[in-house]
């Protein structure tokens, strides 16, 4: 059943490790760790531009109660990001510039919340970020306890104390602890290999060379004919 | 039954406490009122940045006929916000820069509808701001009469012509008529007491101690542990 | 039955008709095309204030797969758009900064898709306009073929190869290729016609007279009253 | 600003009146009455087949609190129906078997809700039928008060304690409780004269000849064609 | 541009083929032609049990207008369905008993609309199947006229008039009326291939033996172990 | 990174435990276990009136393949409901009366399944329940591996295989496997605690009475007054 408990102390992946995978950005990271961790799509960043590695303090809210957010400011460590779950779906704003500025006194980088946030003018001059699902000026309560430093699902994804999220305007992925150093490697690996591509790409060359596709293409049964007028031969025929 | 009927003249709060209520920001106000006259979060604003307070003429519209928004534009007075309800769901784009252009030669300060609206380059080259559910270019007609200076329900709130419309980046709240002074004075108070605790949280202070939060948690049954290995104990004895 | 086919050569309009539609904008043409061709308004810019005509390379896809995108990056022409459909829903990131690259270097200008994209951040970097329905970091596979240059609904608008497409921040419309130039044509007229009704209204005309639609107004039944306490007399009599 | 209050006692419609329309069913009024008063489309029955006419007892609730309704089952007449509206958005179960048994037992005949309820197979065997927008086991607390029988904006519409709510597998429509009678006349004169029609349409008589189409169409630019092969024509000419 | 038209004469399938299709049903004709003609997944019957195949008589409506559904009244011959499109998103109630007692006496056998239906009691007592994406009460007006008989994208697939719609609880697919034969001659042939299969399956064969499937999950790298325990190995090795 | 497996083995709660919570009913054990576990509200039973409790057998499919079903169908026991988690959102329809057949030879009771089924109509004549969040008759592949038997996160919940599943026409809940027992205590004290409840409500006493709400009510701020009249007294005075 439901525990109500916040957990002091958890584990956390090395911060040059962390903080290299934020600058890789989502999409290298998802994909290097095999297309895995990916929030939904519905999380958008309140402002362009953001972009973060962290490591996750989990909170665990109760629909219009943001009573554990508090509870997380004092259990934050530089360099982290909260991320926030809620038990049942609300658009509520359950942040705004005061708990940003507690949190970034504590030096908490972010926030990912899979309901609302407000204030998001002062946020944005603030530059402090936060990947939600609404905007609402709503105000919550703060009367049920919930959870911190538990593992929540947040936006479809299991997220555990300490992974790493790593957040940009394509979305949210999140690096389990464990694995970071591995997934920072097979992601510069793949940066490296883009930015060959990228130079050739860039000059004109075709990825369908590049990438050797004629023949997949060709055996996959794609036909290539050179105007319309043949198509209809080829209804004609077939 | 339904009235097709434009009042002329409305009552309208005063001046200087709509300007202010306007500065203070839809949050802030929201609060100040009790938490109540927040307009559904689907409603945005089509750029960022944008802030007021303006009284309320409002206007009914039918689904993909845009007729009264013409008729609003006579009777707006200088620092007035048009809002618009639809009898009907409808994305339609019921508005653009030319009704813009009327709209500010007339002294309206911005639109509220709960529909489309559309030239949002050209309204965000203008300054002319507009909180809206969708954008979308599709035009309306002029064939059916609807109603100005009614009450209205827009994106699921009752505005009566004369109400005061605060809205940002956080959406759109509505203050009754009458009580906008008393709001205003709530609101004020509530901006002292946020700037307080704002220097306070910046300096690392805890919202936990600043506002008295352990006790109540403790009560609550929120218990803490120092570690995940602690948890399993709990599990364990529980 | 679904034909796995590329074509190589199309009819496109004439360049010059193409350009000057996309500077007269979305909400002009669909106006002056009697307000038909636009795609549904979930599709979104990835940022704001891009704007162009360009000719559609059609692009059929299946879910989660772009393989057809790198078959369409030979066949594009200077001044394209690439307009991808997918058989099914999908918001996966289909198109980032490489395809983007690789688009850029064989002459398309920008690319619509009835799915997601990534790598918005670079994108926006490259000024490379994407018109998408998500911003997704999900990959895709090169498993399956489509189509390329064939009829396609996109958005609910069915495109044709060589078909023109104009996209700004209100959307995007479709003017079919034979009708580029009478399009063009009408609308030119209405951008005449509003740039004087434009400085008419900016004067504090309305458009109840600058429209004469004092008369219909009164005939479809509207009232005017003086102030809300004449509604409930009318309220009482009727 | 809000008000925790409950009024006893409300002026309700006349019954045989309130009955009537009922069974007329919501289409009919919905029409009769000028086609204003829906609900939105979203809220449905949670059993196909149920249809009646009662008098509103309104409640406002908050988000994951139902207290209110327990306040309510004191407040219900015989022949009434709680419509009840929540300050924010929400698809909570607020409603289950053991509420329906006190509504019953004090003569409460439905629900309208804006959220969720629950037990549904329950309350399809018991017969009380519930429109809702979401079925959810997901429980509610009892901390905060709301209102009972005063004016709330249910599912986009105005209700007032005592309007007639019409309710059917079409949907609901609420009837401003001094205007019943009127209502009534309109929508049997309707009923009346759409029997005639069903009549001749039955026998295979043209709603374009009995509603007088055919001249309108032709003036309105309708055009017939023998075939698609004469469109062809068309616009070869045009 | 927009044509205003209504074509009398359209070519339809052999009425064999098309009924048998029907019998069918949708999932078996989808797969038999390539996995193709689906209209989106938000298009349900309003009630279950449905079933039938017809030919397209197309309509293209404008929202809130279904002035044209009375036109195709005359234009539907029996065994056809009537396939609208609407030219913006709408959610109205275009059709109701009347109209389904004109169609029925008319020959149409049932509806596919991309917006709203009413009167669904009804329409189930009298056993007229309507496929829609809403049910709402919603009135409608005729006064815009649209096109009868021109090729329309419906629920965002393209419908030419006398195309095969095979409609049932799964939704909707399309067969373009050339096709007919074929596809029903590839859908005999998967029923008797599926018929096999389900008489295999019954008797507790697995499809991981009845399709060959155990190798190539091999190849794909799936591993099996015996429990979780065997996780935990692999993980600490990998 | 993500595995490519498939447990054998999985441990499951008591038998007779699991059908009683089953009997129960989702929203009983969701209150008795503390308002945890509810899968979000949009998963629908493909017929009303299904009701059970089975032991989960856990699938990661990938959008689009349904391979892994048909893995799982070799590694279901009697009593056990197949849990179907996508790695990405989709509404295809994975299943089918071929795999219920399978499913059903092998023992399985029903699914569960975070997008689309199809083949409904044969599914409710077999009785084979499903709970999904579409019906679809869009077909899927068999290309990619994903994991059976390992943890997964279903519409927002975290499913581990074993764990006890209770859905009905209010939704599903997750009984963690090892607290079966404790939940099935707690929601027998529950049941018999409601059906005291029952007697008394059906008698007409209030839910006000019984738990004894009308001193919190008072203390909470709930004013009663006898009309409308008198509201407006506490206005003018307030």
């Amino acid at each position: 059943m439901f525990r109500s408990v916040a957990v002091r102390n958890i584990e956390r992946a090395d911060e040059a490790t962390v903080r290299a995978l934020g600058e890789l950005g989502v999409a290298t990271v998802h994909e290097a760790q095999g297309r895995s961790g990916l929030l939904q799509a519905y999380m958008r960043p309140i402002y362009p531009g953001a972009r973060l590695g962290a490591s996750a303090v989990t909170v665990l809210l109760h629909p219009g109660d943001n009573w554990m957010l508090h509870v997380a400011a004092e259990l934050v460590k530089p360099g982290d990001i909260v991320v926030a779950a809620i038990s049942g779906p609300s658009t509520d704003g359950y942040f705004g510039d005061l708990l940003a500025t507690s949190f970034r006194a504590r030096g908490a980088v972010g926030l990912v919340i899979d309901a609302g946030c407000r204030d998001v003018r002062d946020l944005t001059g603030m530059r402090f970020p936060v990947w939600s699902k609404a905007v609402s000026a709503q105000g919550t309560v703060k009367t049920t306890v919930g959870a911190v430093n538990v593992p929540v699902v947040c936006a479809g994804m299991l997220v555990n104390p300490g992974d790493v999220v790593i957040a940009d305007d394509d979305g949210i992925v999140i690096v389990p602890r464990t694995q970071a150093g591995e997934v920072l490697k097979a992601s510069r690996a793949r940066v490296v290999n883009e930015e060959e591509k990228r130079i050739r790409l860039a000059a004109g060359e075709l990825s369908l060379d590049l990438y050797n596709l004629r023949a997949p293409l060709e055996k996959a049964g794609l036909r290539y004919v050179d105007s319309a007028a043949d198509l209809r031969v080829i209804d004609g025929l077939g």
